[in-house]
């Protein structure tokens, strides 16, 4: 097995093994004729190109679609131009979206193996169907017959990077920036085309490349002082699909506009913000919008003037209208000073509480990302409300690929799972079937705008990620929000095959670490979905009190005798009604309220039981003392894998097993211990407790 | 009232409000002679100079000791070639040590007031006799009769920089360094000097000025590369009476010497050291010597090479013996990976468990440095049984005038009473009356060296101390260590008179803040001597459970039953056997172990009576509402003094008191509902518990 080129991650083109394999796939895609020129569809053409020269040895000719003989492959543009793009899918326009993709085998003449199609109505289209054919090859399937008809279920398929132009990340646990260093950008962009084409081989079609956190210099990406290098980097993002979004500090109008207000009903403001706006879409005329944090821990927005969230993002969204361009207003908006002592705020409630008077109230080019739960992407929360809250206002889900409290990249925790439970959460907001996933495509409401942004986990690690089967988060995350009835499983399988092997028995043993990761980091970790029991401001390691006496709206109100939030409607913070029927009922009830949620709604004793037959402090002893062993089992389960997998992936995994080994054994004895001595319960089983 | 000039602290010279003392401090001080010509007598003549112009607006004039008319003072060495100070003074000689003094005023004729002489049997005890009668005069007092005979209890009467050379100070709570900044050393040492003499004022004869945590650069301080200006420092130093020392780190052979061991048998290495020692003394002629925490908290040490402490400290002494230079060797030495897990193994034990086996076996310039208490500063432990348990080895006792553990110089805590304690603690090692003063000075074992040093509170803010109340700390260590028996109250009365005014309204308010303020703040934070209630890294406010888990054997044990650790010999650690009887017994039974230590010694119930008759939790509750009810009365008490101190001490120490106010409470119900919690019980005067 050769060594790994840490970069590719699941665009890794081994040599295809079966002579008869590399033949077909040698004449399928004999020649590469691209119908149309724009950036994209070469893209797509020397992906194909490579892709091929790598798997089969044989680097097929780039042809205009005229000469292409009888076989090969032409990739192109519905209503391009080309009448057999036109006579073969047009029929299927239709069947896809603006970003869809139609890939047809085309039968040939004897002895030849005919054309293959692929057509999308717009470039990014083609580009994508390239990528699923690339996909197929490196997965060793056959290419004859092929119809294959995708389109995405989301509009905006977006990444956030948190980089800081100092070169560290927010919550990044894979090195350093790939976009900045001391204070500028990277010289060599290299890395940033590499990530372009892994993003774009999943279909992501829109990227914020500064922190949401915008800091002193991070401020000034918005003027022209960065106008050249942001041209450069909007032109590889472009020619993969990709549009280029900036997070704005709202301030900035003070801070290096020379104004003496940010008032977004200010004239003066409006009218530097419109300038701003103006010379950005000089430079880069696809230019995505802006990607705001306003109002939220300590950063700057319209409650200094009086004036609301609606006021503030209509004001830069005025200045893009003219440009077609996009304001993205983040709903992460709580008491970042609350008291521990006072019990009646609920930081849950805030996100609804704020955005819900607001609804209708936006411009059509606001879109409001909301995050998955009400609180801060915990190992387990429930779906935020605010999905069912909002009918006249555009809005994309929020999720989090790095491993901010799942892990931090050095626990394995596959994510999809996860998130697939937040897209089919049925909000009954619009009767039975309003998921999250039909909200947030805009579809329950209709809304012009809509789809899923989620916080990137790359950086300029070798293998991108810190943990080599983060990776599979990040892949998952863009094959997910594409599609996001494909499942869990499917979606690992075929990241294990692309990233590492399609010999079955390294797909079981890694499907299986994968699929079962999230639930056992739930086990050893917060217990019940009550949350945040980490190290206040790392939040890595147990810590039960961490955030027991903060000002950040974030207890679990733990006695002798019981433990837990009361949300309810009658006696707690009323949290609960902010669901619709049947969920508000479901979740008042200590009885009706599933055990995993139990003690975000509720306050209960230790001795309470569950619906699972155990009670709640039995609950904690077992499922720590069964995370714990697990996770050490998810080790012997990898070493299996010796010689099957490539040395540096196998190394670099097994270390990192190793460490979540022990730092699971310390989540169980430093929880059990807690709850332990804090009960004077007992282990039912008699375990051994600190 | 003038403006206060910061940096003055206690060395500050109003004008003599009454024109007959002014007139009587004139004459007796008509004219200034320095009988011998050293550095040091040249400081004492223009110190006296400089006090009397500011506080008499008469400058006196500086004559050669024969020309000095009737009237004058005379500083001089006994035996220095003065015939008038021999003959009226040589007498006493045998009644002060080296650095001692006597002050006698000489009668004059009639209409003349006579002579002053000062003087000592080095020029260091003439200068401390002459800032003694500046002390004086800022205190308004008399100088007819003066017949003052004083010397230091202690040899080395030492101050721990644990400054950086990128500037910061760890454990500094008063601004940055005002020896480096930004690597190198500042390039204007006018503070340097000014904080000479400040430490010179109150008899302090040595300093070592660089963190014990040598860092990259600081290894480097030993080499040639900062000669220069460790010279410039060593005049400045020297000037006042002060020797200098520099914390060295114990792998420099490796880290710069080039060697590939550190190993204190290796030839190679002792050669090495020796050099470095060689190159210091031919630049520094009378350099003090080494300061060394070695395999401590992660710091390098002999443990690496099989070898000792003894072997470690033996090693440098080997290399500044021949110059006269001393090794200090800290003995804070422990387990820092401890497992929380693991209750046999006892951080309080370490110090004793290393160091009693090796005495006898340092060479007689090394001097082991001894933390006052077993654990680390805390606001309440025991006194460290190492003393006591060493006969043959030279000892000085650490103390800490920065408040780490102490409210960080936010809180107002005056810590010589604990000092007091401390030195007072009749060790019975020797039989009754071997107190810790007597063990720390030599004088138990009749040992070469002793002394004490202690951790610095100053930085380069603008008081030196951040909180103005905290250079009554660093006041009151160097009087205190000078003489022992002074009282708490008469050194604090004596700091305030000096420092701000001799209005006995103020003396008696302030008096009141900075004695009541120690156990004012150990009435709300941690109780009953357990200790360490405080958030990880920083040290700062109320974590209860901040150590509990942590690898750094500082734990609490409190479940809903009970509380403290029981370090008996019967069931516990075994740490009260480290104490000679009566201590071994009376900390071993919970029924006559002090109160303040209870849980220090002993894991009792909650519901344990205390000898003062109140139970555990009871005691807890209690002392943490008047803790903070106290903390709010001191801002009070303060607040009465608008106008009779200047304003901008008097606005600074307000807010910091307010603040102190607002974090006792938060203290107060951090700690009252955690326990609340924990037990269960309620507060026996049903007060408000969250």
């Amino acid at each position: 097995m050769r060594a790994r080129i840490g970069s590719e991650a699941w665009l890794r083109y081994e040599t295809v093994e079966s002579e008869a394999l590399r033949e077909e796939y040698r004449n399928a895609c004999a020649a590469v004729a691209i119908a149309g020129e724009t950036k994209v569809l070469r893209t797509a053409a020397t992906e194909l190109k490579e892709a091929m020269r790598a798997m089969t040895g044989y680097s097929p000719e780039l042809v205009a679609a005229r000469d292409l003989e009888a076989s090969g492959v032409i990739i192109g543009v519905l209503g391009g131009g080309d009448a057999a793009i036109d006579g073969a899918i047009g029929g299927e326009a239709d069947a896809i979206g603006d970003e869809g993709y139609v890939i047809r085998s085309m039968r040939g003449s004897a002895g030849e193996s005919g054309r293959i199609l692929i057509a999308g109505k717009s470039d990014r289209g083609a580009l994508y169907g390239t990528f699923h054919l690339i996909r197929l090859m490196q997965q060793r399937e056959p290419l004859g017959g092929l119809h294959i008809v995708e389109t995405p279920a989301n509009g905006l398929r977006m990444i956030n990077q948190w980089d800081n132009m100092d070169g560290s990340i927010e919550r990044g646990y894979a090195g350093k920036s790939i976009f900045y260093r001391d204070g500028r950008f990277v010289e060599d962009l290299t890395r940033v085309r590499e990530y372009a084409r892994l993003l774009s081989s999943v279909g992501i079609n829109a990227i914020s490349i500064n922190n949401v956190n915008v800091h002193r210099e991070e401020t000034k990406l918005i003027t022209t002082a960065y106008e050249e290098t942001l041209v450069k980097v909007a032109d590889i993002l472009r020619a993969y699909g990709i549009g280029l979004f900036l997070s704005i500090n709202f301030a900035s109008p003070i801070a290096i506009g020379g104004l003496s207000t940010a008032d977004p009903l200010d004239p003066a403001v409006r009218g530097w913000w419109a300038e701003r706006a103006s010379d950005l879409y000089r430079a880069i005329p696809d230019f995505g919008g802006f990607l705001v944090k306003a109002d939220s821990e300590f950063r700057p927005g319209p409650f200094t003037y009086g004036r609301n969230h609606a006021d503030g993002a209509n004001m830069l969204a005025e200045a893009l209208a003219p440009h077609g361009g996009l304001v993205i207003w983040r709903c992460f908006v709580y008491n970042c000073l609350q008291d521990w002592r006072d019990r009646s705020t609920d930081r849950a409630r805030a996100a609804y509480d704020h955005f819900t008077p607001l609804d209708g109230q936006f411009a059509d080019n606001v879109i409001l990302q909301i995050k998955n739960g009400p609180m801060d992407f915990q190992v387990r929360e429930p779906v935020s409300p605010l999905f069912g809250g909002l009918r006249e206002t555009n809005q994309v889900l929020e999720l989090q690929i790095t491993q901010e409290y799942t892990g931090q990249q050095k626990h394995v925790c596959y994510l999809v799972p996860q998130w697939k439970e937040v897209l089919d959460f049925d909000t009954h907001a619009a009767g039975e079937g309003t998921t999250v996933a039909k909200i947030a495509n805009g579809g329950a409401w209709n809304r012009p705008y809509g789809g899923i942004a989620a916080v990137s986990n790359i950086g300029d690690d070798a293998c991108w990620t810190g943990h080599p089967l983060a990776q599979a988060n990040l892949y998952g995350y863009g094959r997910l929000i594409w599609n996001p009835s494909l499942t869990a499983e499917g979606i690992a399988s075929e990241w294990i095959r692309l990233s590492h092997s399609c010999d079955p028995a390294v797909e079981d043993a890694v499907l299986g670490i994968l699929m079962n990761s999230w639930g056992i980091y739930e086990s050893y970790t917060a217990p019940l979905g009550v949350g945040w029991m980490v190290s206040p401001n790392h939040h890595y390691g147990p810590n039960v009190d961490g955030y027991e006496y903060s000002k950040w709206g974030t207890y679990h109100f733990a006695d002798c005798r019981g433990i837990g939030v009361d949300r309810t409607i009658g006696t707690g913070t009323g949290y609960a009604a902010q669901y619709h029927s049947p969920w508000r009922e479901t979740y008042d009830s200590p009885e009706s309220c599933p055990d995993e949620l139990l003690l975000f709604f509720h306050h209960v004793p230790y001795t309470h039981v569950l619906r699972s037959g155990k009670t709640v402090i039995q609950h904690i002893y077992d499922t720590h003392f069964e995370g714990a062993e697990a996770a050490a089992a998810l080790l012997d389960e990898w070493l299996s894998l010796r010689g099957k997998i490539n040395e540096e992936d196998f190394e670099l995994v097994a270390s990192r097993l190793a460490e979540q080994r022990d730092h699971a054994k310390e989540w169980r004895d430093v929880i059990n211990t807690y709850f332990c001595r804090k009960s004077g319960i007992a282990d039912g089983q008699g375990r051994l407790i600190y």
